[in-house]
C-alpha cells in the first residue's frame, strides 16, 4: 500500500451554535479543508463522513448523501460513505478514508465528522449517547455513559489510590489548554475548586469532569504522498493506524479499568509506524470523561497502568510535560460532538506537526496520535501521523 | 488490488421475527455464512456490517462493536466497521469490505446485513425510512418514501404511458419467484387483481406495490482469490463494484425518472468489469416498490429509459426471460430489513452462479449483478459478480 497525507484541514467552532444546522456545519469544515489544501472540488474521489447518531439527534440517516449533496458534489455522483462507531466514528470514517487511498483506489478523499447534538429536548442526549452502550444489557436498564465510567472512575480509586483531585486536575490542565484554542467550545481555564464543587453527575464525576454535549464539524483532506508534494509543502504523513474491539458490556470484561480496545490498536499502530509510545511527541486522547483520559495514558503506555492519577500530579501530560496530552483542550474544553471528535484530534495532531497551534503549539512536535474511543470503549481507534 | 470471491452465504428467514433481536439475526446469519465457507473463526480479519438504523429501531447505535461481541469475536479485538447508506447500507458495507481484501490489508473477511424494523408502534417505521429522504426538505413536509416514488410512478405513467397493470405485473412476477425461495417473507404467489384492489397507499402505489417491514440478517465470507481455492470448488467473483450518489431532494433533480446515481454506478461497474447490460445473466434489482423496479432496469440499459412497463408485459425479466431479475422474490415477496438487503441480493447473485438456488434458478447464469438503491435514489451501490 502506498504513503498517504494529510493536507488539508478545515473546522467549524465547536459549540452550541444554535444557528447552524448539521448541513450548515459539514458543508462549513469541508469548504474550509478545500481551501486550506489548495485542491479544486474536482479533484475529489469521494467523501468519508463519521457521524454517531444523525438518525436520532436530528432525524436524518443516509448521511453519506446528504452530505454529498450540501456540500455540492451531488452532481458530479461522487461515491459519499458514512461510517459508525459510536464516539469512535470521526477516526474511523478517517481509517476508512485512509485504506481507500492507500490502496490506490482513490487519490483524492475528503474525510468529514459531524454531529448536532443540541437540537434535542429532556434526557434525548444522555438517551441516545447510551445508544453506544449494549443497549438491552445495559443502557435498557438504566445505565448511562456516564454512570459507567464514574463505575470505572470509583474502581480505579479502589484498585491504584487514584484521588477525586486528580480527577479534577484533568480538566484544570485540558479547561487551560481549551483557553488557548480559538475552535473550543470552551475558552476559559477553569480553578481547581469550580471542578470539586460542580453538580455531582455520577460520584465521583461532577458536571465539569464530562465532556458536554455539542455542535459540530471538522473536515481533513488526504492525498496520495506521491501527489502531495503538488498541494503542500507541509504534507503530514499517516504512519499508523489501527482499529480494536472489545467485549460490548463493561460488565463482561476480565478488569474494567483497562480498555483492551486502547491497548490492541495502540499496540498495532506501534507496530505498523515502527515505533513505541516513547516516540509520542504530542497526543489528542479521548477524555469523554477525566477518569478516561487518565485510562488512555495508561492503556497507550505513556505511563504504566495505575499511574495515571500521579502523571497528572507530576505534570507529565501539560503543554511543556514530557508527553503532551489534549493540547486542543480534549473533548472537555474543545468540546464532543460526538461524530467530529474522531476527525478534530486528527486535525489537532496536523496543527501541531505542521507548527500551526499557536499559542497551544507543543515544541519539536515530530510524530503525533490520536486516541478515540467508542462508548465505554468496545471500540477503538489510533492514528499516528508524522511531520515530514 | 487483488482478486477477490465470495466463499460462502448466510442468510436467516426474512419475516416478522418475534422471536429474535438484532443481534440474534446478525450472529445467526454470521455462523451460517461461516459453516458454508469452511473456514474457522480465527482466520476472520475483519467484519464489515451495514444497518441502516439500529439507532431509531432498536436503540441501538455502535452497531460494529455490537456484532462484534455477539459474533464471539471481541476478545480477539479484530476491527467492526458499520457503515450507513440507508436501505443501500448493505451494499455499502460489501463494497467497503470488498476494498479492504483487495488491497491486502485482509484476506478473510465477513460482511453482515440486518435490520429488525418490527419492534416499533405507529408510523415509526413509516418516519424511520424517510430518514432516507432529505429530513429538512422532504420528510419534515411530510413526505414518505411511498409517497415519494408514487409522485415517481405517476410522471413515469405521464411520460412514457405506463400502466397501472405494468406496475402489478412487477409484483405478481416477483411473488410468484418468492413462493419458490425458502428465506422469503412472502412464499406465496399473488393473483393480479389482488395486487389491482389492494388498499391504496399513495396513488398508484398499492400496497402489494410496497415492499414489507421486514426483520433478518445475511451475511457473506470475501476471501483474496489466491486463497480461495483452499476452501471451495466454486469461489464467485467480484467483477465490478461501484457507487455512485445523486442529487438528494427529489425536487432538486432534472428528471425525477431516472436514478442518475444507478445510470452511473452501472456504466463504472460496467467498464471496470469490461462488460455491457447485455451480458447480464440474472440481476437483483432493488424494488421497494413497484416502480423502482421498471426505473432499475432502464437505468441498469437491461431495457431503453421508457420500455420498463413494456419488457414487464413482453416477460423479459421472469426467471425464464431474456434478463431474468429478482429471481429470489426482490425486496417485494422476498422481505426488506433495509440494511440486510444490499448483502441479501448479493447473496441470491451468489446462489445463482453457484447453481445452488433450487426451484428458482436461472438456467446457465454465469455473470450476476446486484443493484442497491438508497432512499428515493440519492446513492446506489452496483455490484458485478462471475462463476468462475
Amino acid at each position: 500500500m502506498r504513503e498517504v497525507a494529510v493536507i488539508g484541514v478545515g473546522l467549524t467552532k465547536f459549540g452550541e451554535l444554535w444557528d447552524k444546522s448539521f448541513r450548515n456545519l459539514i458543508s462549513e469544515a469541508g469548504a474550509k479543508a478545500i481551501i486550506d489544501s489548495g485542491i479544486s472540488g474536482r479533484e475529489i474521489d469521494a467523501l468519508y463522513v463519521g457521524s454517531m447518531s444523525a438518525g436520532r439527534f436530528v432525524g436524518q440517516e443516509h448521511v453519506g448523501a446528504l452530505v454529498a449533496d450540501s456540500s455540492g458534489f451531488a452532481h458530479m455522483h461522487i461515491p459519499s460513505i458514512r461510517v459508525e462507531s459510536a464516539d469512535a466514528s470521526g477516526g474511523l470514517a478517517f481509517r476508512q478514508g485512509y485504506f481507500s487511498v492507500a490502496s490506490g483506489m482513490n487519490d483524492i478523499v475528503v474525510i468529514g465528522g459531524v454531529e448536532k447534538m443540541t437540537d434535542v429536548v429532556g434526557s434525548e442526549a444522555t438517551d441516545t449517547l447510551a445508544t453506544g452502550l449494549d443497549q438491552e444489557w445495559e443502557a435498557f436498564f438504566g445505565s448511562t455513559l456516564a454512570g459507567t465510567y464514574a463505575m470505572i472512575a470509583t474502581r480505579h480509586m479502589y484498585d491504584y489510590g487514584t484521588t477525586r483531585e486528580q480527577l479534577a486536575k484533568v480538566a484544570v490542565k485540558n479547561h487551560a489548554n481549551g483557553a488557548l484554542n480559538p475552535y473550543a467550545q470552551f475558552k476559559k481555564a477553569i480553578p481547581i475548586e469550580s471542578i470539586l464543587n460542580a453538580p455531582m453527575t455520577a460520584y465521583p464525576l461532577g458536571m465539569l469532569d464530562c465532556a458536554p454535549v455539542s455542535d459540530g464539524a471538522t473536515a481533513l483532506i488526504l492525498c496520495a504522498m506521491e501527489k502531495a508534494k503538488k498541494y503542500t509543502d507541509n504534507p503530514v504523513k499517516i504512519i499508523g493506524t489501527s482499529q480494536a474491539s472489545d467485549i460490548f458490556a463493561v460488565h463482561g470484561r476480565n478488569n474494567i479499568c483497562t480498555f483492551q480496545s486502547s491497548v490492541y490498536a495502540a499496540k498495532k499502530a506501534y507496530t505498523q509506524a515502527g515505533i513505541s509510545a516513547e516516540d509520542i511527541d504530542v497526543a489528542e486522547v479521548h477524555d469523554c470523561y477525566t477518569i478516561a483520559e487518565i485510562l488512555a495514558i495508561e492503556d497507550l503506555g505513556f505511563v504504566k497502568k495505575g499511574e495515571g492519577g500521579m502523571a497528572i500530579d507530576n505534570k507529565i501530560t501539560t503543554l511543556d510535560g514530557k508527553t503532551p496530552v489534549n493540547p486542543s483542550g480534549g473533548l472537555k474544553a474543545k468540546g464532543h460532538p460526538v461524530g467530529a471528535t474522531g476527525v478534530a484530534q486528527i486535525a489537532e495532531i496536523v496543527f501541531q506537526l505542521r507548527g500551526d497551534a499557536e499559542k497551544r503549539q507543543v515544541k519539536n512536535a515530530k510524530i503525533g496520535l490520536a486516541h478515540n474511543v467508542g462508548g465505554a470503549g468496545a471500540s477503538c481507534v489510533v492514528t499516528l501521523l508524522e511531520a515530514i
